[in-house]
């Protein structure tokens, strides 16, 4: 049976662990950062030493292309190498490393098959640096506008657009190396799971069906700013206070509706944020995801029940993102299905709470993503961890899922 | 009887509120800022045009002194020219404009003194660039570490340090110059009230006894951050979601304590702070006042009994500031009513809510404050306003007030 080398995967996890490195177990790596420009260089470097033909496109999208038939269209797999400010080693790099692994072993073992296989890489996932996340692959799926993504909407905290960043990259190519569907027949992602499921319930492989809808609101809630040491309590607009009540009650509400339900209020301001000054504007930030969209539908009646005013400030919510139910297709989740069952991997079906790249991709040809288990569920986070063995285990699925795809 | 002009009084308020103006009714004047500058240079311009010596100690305070009898110490008024962020155009500038008239009117009106009359600026009174407030009036009261201050306690939002801005200024003087004993008999601060209770009770005048005491605490909260999209809402640790059980708590149970007690959650910060990030870290900040110990007392006493757990997050506290309650110079104090009593404006004897110089300086020479009416009692903020007619009424108490210290 073709296996991958767990002596490369480790070494591929080592190394690109020391791009952003924070000292503490995990990178902050951010989209077109220094750290994630080395990271880009590495990968420029081993996929060219292993005889790759690297591209990238006017996203900075890279795409790294071990020959096959000229002329046949190339089976495609990757994910991301930017993370969040103190990220874990394996969100998004892990999906390019056994990309890697599996392109390295298709050239080393001289695997035989027909199409191209081309390792990708997808600039701005996370949207930790640039909103929104998945900005690159949105933009070549026609999910986001280019001006508008490389402008005004999506500056970094120091004031640079993602088009300031794209330019002094080095990494911006031309438009007609974009991923399109002449040219590839079929993108598998593979990432770690993100939460705690698989590991909990003991399976190696997550078969990923489907991303879940999600719904992120923007709540802002305006008071009267005055000194603390003199307003009576009775004549206060705390902004804070109202945010405060706004969301035990979300707490209050969202618990009583399904357990499989997650919702999180990730993001906090508050003005002008001083000790000594009633906060007369509070805004946080409400993200809820579900895979059934009536659970989705009753969250956001709980949130349109807020009323008007709280503790005497007005309170107001906006629709800041939302995302459909996403359905992979069903025969390469069946070859993710089957390649899993051939190693005597444990499996499951499974929605992916995260969104991924690969949401957007499946408009444009056919997708499916591998997930891998993460210890303890933890992601977005240092302690992120997934050992080299289950990402081995990972890189031979997805290598076996490709070959599956080439002889379609 | 002596009075002030209203024509002054009111082309002072307008003048200086052009420094820092927002366009929306108020300034952001933070200290040694160059709308700062800018209004130092026009409190000089203004006071050596009335025959005044203006002089800088180390920390930047400005004196600004017209004669008296050679040999006799001075008699002191003034307060500061900086502001919080979108403040207002009458704390503390308020205080720094009247006792300006009333040297204007001394000399212009050669009402007979002995003593030298000298309006002071105090550096940084608000704190909103440099922590701490009242650092420059706590540094020459002894009640601040001169280096400390000027170095790593005290750095602004972009890494200055109080330090590099005394520097830049222009206005760092000599040690020689700061306010002693022996060369400044009394200090007569008037500031406006800053909360409801001189409008709302109908009194024109405040006389100040004292400033309540305070505490001021910082709670942390640690939880876990995780994924937004997949970690099961019975496996999180969010920090934020403790901040608001906590903040709720500290509602609930001061809201029982006496109804004059004021307490605020300015300032909260959350890490890392993105939409699909579970919080790992959350801080708030709060502040209780009340001229009663006993009060503040049963207040650290409910903060206190915070868990060392909320949420399975860890929280805890610390004091971040305290002041205890500061009672004014009786005979200071007792002048302050007895002007206005002359003049016939309504008068009431109140504690200050908010911190000022003039509780720093009452530890080195005799010090009272005088107050006048906030409308609607707002207070760092645009909507701050005081009419002209209730400064100048100000204006004549202080003038009255230093008269009397003259006489002494």
């Amino acid at each position: 049976m073709v296996s991958c080398s767990f002596e490369r995967m480790e070494d591929k996890i080592k190394t690109f662990s020391q791009f952003g490195d924070t000292g503490k177990g995990g990178i902050t790596r951010f989209s077109l950062s220094p750290e994630a420009l080395e990271a880009r260089g590495e990968f420029k470097k081993r996929m060219e030493a292993i005889g790759a033909t690297v591209v990238t496109d006017d996203m900075a999208n890279m795409y790294a292309t071990i020959p096959g038939v000229e002329g046949l269209p190339s089976i495609m797999s990757g994910s991301h190498l930017d993370s969040v400010k103190q990220g874990g080693n394996y969100d998004g790099v892990l999906g390019v490393l056994t990309a890697m692994e599996v392109a390295e072993t298709i050239v080393k073992d001289n695997i035989p098959h027909k199409h191209p296989i081309t390792v990708v890489v997808w600039t701005n996932e996370e949207g930790a640096r640039f909103e929104p996340a998945m900005l690159s692959s949105g933009v070549i799926c026609g999910k986001f506008d280019k001006t508008a993504m490389l402008n005004s909407e999506a500056k970094d905290r120091k004031g640079y657009t993602f088009g300031d960043a794209l330019e002094a990259s080095g990494y911006k190519g031309e438009e007609t190396n974009r991923m399109s569907p002449d040219k590839y027949m079929a993108l598998v992602e593979l990432h770690i799971e993100q939460g705690p499921v698989l590991e909990a319930e003991g399976f190696d492989i997550g078969i990923v069906e489907g991303v879940c809808g999600m719904i992120n609101y923007e709540f802002t809630f305006i008071g009267q700013a005055d000194h603390a040491g003199t307003t009576p309590m009775k004549y206060r607009k705390d902004a804070l206070y109202a945010a405060v009540r706004t969301i035990q009650y979300l707490h209050d509400e969202l618990d009583e509706l399904d357990s499989k339900l997650v919702y999180t209020t990730g993001k906090i301001s508050a003005h002008p944020n001083i000790h000594t000054i009633i906060p007369d504007e509070v805004k946080f930030t409400l993200d809820a995801r579900h895979q059934d969209p009536e659970v989705l539908k009753k969250a956001l009646e709980i949130i349109k029940k807020i009323p008007a005013e709280i503790e005497k400030c007005e309170a107001s919510y906006k629709e800041a993102w939302a995302r459909k139910t996403v359905t992979f297709t069903s025969e390469l989740v069946d070859y993710v299905e089957k390649s899993a069952q051939e190693y005597g991997y444990t499996n499951k079906r499974m929605y992916s709470g995260p969104g991924h790249d690969a949401q957007f991709m499946i408009d444009v040809i056919p997708t499916t993503m591998i997930f891998v288990p993460s210890v303890d569920g933890h992601s977005h986070c240092e302690l992120e961890h997934t050992s080299v063995e289950n990402c081995l285990k990972g890189a031979n699925v997805l290598l076996k899922t490709l070959l599956y795809i080439d002889k379609q």
